[in-house]
């Protein structure tokens, strides 16, 4: 990963290059903790999608928006250090080689960005309570995921 | 797990009762689902601890400990069921038995609310940028999370 990609990385997920040199921690750790970041955007955006498809709980949403939104501005895409492209956390990772490759910048900042853009919104929608909003961000949400996943995750192995 | 408890735990990690009907997942969703939750939190805290012992970063901080704060807010009580006692997420689960008794309710929710309060002024110190009471702060947060282990958490496998 050259340094370029390191920067948009960085910019992408809202980590200072000060703080990248703070608690990277070992492969495998990134690893592990990358892997709980995503279950637990995944969880969250389980809920959601349970609140809109059965009976609304305007507060359970908000609980799983709020963290989408901490997490996405956490700055977990200091997790994605060299050497990261292969190993074990939780399992073995599921990243791309092609995220740590310098061509990949552009494109990886520009799913960041619109990730963390929609991560915003969602939170701000579910605070209305508004049901049907929630459903058009969530889909916005959701297709922001998609968009990092798309380029730079390979299918999940079961 | 009683009644009661499910209620202790709903109150202490502040998820309603409505919200308990929906997400819930399989025993082994929500064993990997919780460890992901705090894996999140053990990179954050962490994180904090880096900062206080090196370089401060305020903008880290304000990322892990709201990153720390959702979660605490999260509902993620609701993630320890009745038969999730026992069962594998990432892996076996360290919840100790107690945890699903009648007579843990009230220690439950002591704990869990202990951990909320904590967690909450984590992010408002955080946010103040003063490095002296971050760690102030940071030794409260901690000790509410040992408060849980202690009582309901076995010794980690290694």
């Amino acid at each position: 990963m050259k340094l370029k990609s390191i920067v948009a990385a960085t910019l992408a997920f809202g980590i200072t290059s000060t703080a990248l040199a703070q608690v990277i921690g070992k492969a495998e750790d990134q690893i592990r903790w990358r892997q709980s970041v995503m279950q637990t955007v995944g969880w969250s955006m389980g809920r959601i999608k349970a609140n809109i498809e059965g009976t609304y709980n305007k507060d359970q949403v908000i609980q799983a928006a709020n963290t989408i939104q901490a997490l996405a501005n956490s700055g977990s895409g200091g997790l994605f250090q060299p050497g990261t492209d292969t190993g074990k956390g939780w399992r073995e990772t599921n990243v791309k080689p092609e995220l740590f490759a310098s061509g990949s910048a552009a494109k990886l900042k520009e799913v960041g960005m619109a990730y963390n853009k929609e991560a915003n919104e969602m939170a701000k929608v579910a605070a209305t309570g508004d049901a049907a909003a929630v459903k058009v961000q969530f889909g916005n949400l959701g297709k922001s995921c998609k968009g990092c996943h798309d380029e730079f995750r390979k299918e999940e192995k079961k």
